[in-house]
């Protein structure tokens, strides 16, 4: 499904609308995630802006020149300094007609805090806000096109969990284990993985994130693998426990425990969708955990959007404001993101990529079982 | 070379005394490679405080504690929640007697602009510095063990430029040069690559930056390839252009340019480390390109540190005060970072790793000359 040209100008003009909205006069788009979204083209450190009230345009270094034209269909200034560069920024800043106009920088995890510090400092008459309101909205929804790319990426992600099923073994480090399933799956057309894959073997299982490191895997551990193929620029996410040999009584019992709660969360998301706010699916988790008996182990953090960043809107574990967000159809969700962690038992997570359509679509489908390796 | 505990100490005792000098009451260590050049332990979302005058602590997952404790030999507070991480570092300003506490937090790329912002929103109280000066000094000179470390990574890198320059062939996408490479050198033992290698070939050889893409590789393309091998924590960054085919006159003139500034900048650094700036190294370089008739394809930035993190103090690109930093014995930086991007001929850069000792060491050594593939 090739995506008309069109499309990014229909982003545009709805960011547009709601920077109206807003009072934001433009928008500074540094992160290669909404440079994408926007634009279609793939570039690291793309620079792009776009007025309130006029056309948007890019600003590339001249040997890109004739490739960005070409895939954006937009203007471009080009520079081949930084002094270049920056004299295109603020050219654009001082023909807004405003004393102090209000400039929405990305303040997510791909603008990196110094930047902000200096934009401010080179340009105090700007005032510079989040601009989370404008591209949020937007994004948080996703079309029948990032749609098509979030299924294929949910593939890979099944087929990434099939390898590691498949690789793993005693004595294997956890390291070899993401390399080989990283190298399968990039083979198979995943563009790159979203993060550095988790491999968390033995009492590294009960950590709050993870990684592959040079541990060996021994007979009797549990091993958490968290994978995240991206397809198109869009991600996936799915998190399994394997226990290499015959699993406990307890790590069966907190497997299924964290299996009912996401069968339930999702559930919840079914028959409550533009209604039920992520605040209340996790009292409601909380609540259930407890009653379980396992209320001391929960991590809170057990849904999150998933998109062309792996964690976005709705992300309640790094913006507490989020936690307000209604669950609606045409969301793409993370479902099983926090480690239910049992000393001495392990760490287990069930984790899925799920759609929120008129009915609950899940885009990874890899067994939920225990499986005993 | 097991690097002594004692190390660590010592470091930290360091970064103390600068804090002193600075007026900074504490560190917030929240980026992987800081939190690792001040413990030695690896682990996601670090998080830990360097009081001035006291004991520095890590804050940690529940699940982590006694791995944290084992790795770091240092105080270890725990949450099990966002809220009571928080109170950990909220209890830690408060116990700061002062009314306005200096509190430095790194603001380079590992710290996003969100996280500065409601740090200082939540601590209205607290003075936010920039940790760079205390950081950057003692980052910037290597010791014995890492500087093993580097040179591993070195190797790393050479064995990876050897492998693309083996398996790059007309018809193959860029994306698979780069799989077949990373699959390579990480199965030799590198621990991870410091960015996404960039094998950029044919019109794609003028971007400032890089990316491996579906394009295919043509007959008579240029292929400029950058790569950098991490080992230990420890990066590597090497570029290479070869040709696809036979070269023609203005692209090996262009390389000989290139080649002939790399020589002259490792040349002045041999000379006149201990007096000379980057600034000085980058107007003599821009002087010599432009007597050479080149000048109009010149990029600024040719020199960079590298370290824990790929682009380390001194980094002129991003931050231009550093244009003022003597290059001086003990540090290790990356000769040949800018593209010299020559429209219908092609991109060319000779980048290597060095290491500033007695005489220059290179850490990186493929063959410099231009290759014809």
């Amino acid at each position: 499904m090739s995506i008309p040209r069109n499309l990014y100008r229909k982003r545009v003009k709805k960011a547009q609308e709601l920077m109206e909205i807003n009072d934001i006069d433009a928008i500074l788009v540094l992160s290669l995630e909404n440079y994408r979204y926007f634009t279609g083209d793939v570039r690291k450190q793309p620079r792009m802006l776009i007025p309130a009230k006029d056309e948007p345009f890019v600003i590339a270094f001249d040997g890109e020149k004739e490739e960005v034209e070409k895939k954006t269909g937009m203007e471009v200034k080009t520079y081949r300094s930084m002094p270049e560069m920056l004299k295109h920024v603020v050219g654009f800043l001082n023909s807004i007609e405003k004393d102090s106009p209000t400039v929405a920088v990305e303040m997510e995890f791909s603008t990196p805090a110094f930047l902000l510090e200096r934009f401010r400092m080179a340009n105090p008459h700007v005032e510079v806000v989040d601009a989370k309101p404008v591209i949020s909205p937007l994004r948080k929804f996703k079309d029948k096109y990032e749609l098509e790319s979030m299924k294929k990426a949910g593939k890979h992600a099944d087929m990434a969990m099939e390898k590691a099923l498949d690789v793993i073994d005693v004595g294997m480090s956890e390291r070899d284990v993401a390399l080989e399933v990283e190298y399968y799956v990039r083979k198979k057309g995943a563009e790159r993985l979203a993060f550095p894959m988790f491999v968390n073997s033995g009492e590294r299982s009960l950590w709050l994130h993870g990684l592959a490191t040079d541990r060996s895997i021994r007979a009797g551990d549990v091993v958490l693998i968290d994978i995240g193929p991206v397809f198109n620029g869009y991600c996936s996410d799915i998190t399994r426990v394997f226990v290499l040999g015959k699993a406990k009584k307890e790590q069966k019992t907190a497997h299924e425990i964290y299996l009912e709660m996401q069968e339930r969360v999702v559930e919840m998301i079914e028959t409550k969708k533009g209604e039920i706010s992520i605040l209340e699916i996790e009292k409601e988790n909380e609540k259930f955990v407890k009653e379980k008996g396992y209320g001391e182990y929960y991590v809170k953090g057990f849904v999150h959007g998933i998109g062309l960043n792996f964690e976005e809107t709705p992300f309640p574990t790094i913006f507490p404001e989020d936690l307000r967000e209604v669950v609606e159809e045409g969301m793409t969700l993370s479902i099983g993101h926090s480690v239910l962690s049992v000393r001495g038992v392990g760490g287990f997570r069930i984790e899925d990529t799920i759609y929120v359509g008129k009915k609950i679509e899940y885009l990874t489908s890899f067994t939920r079982e225990f499986v005993e390796v």
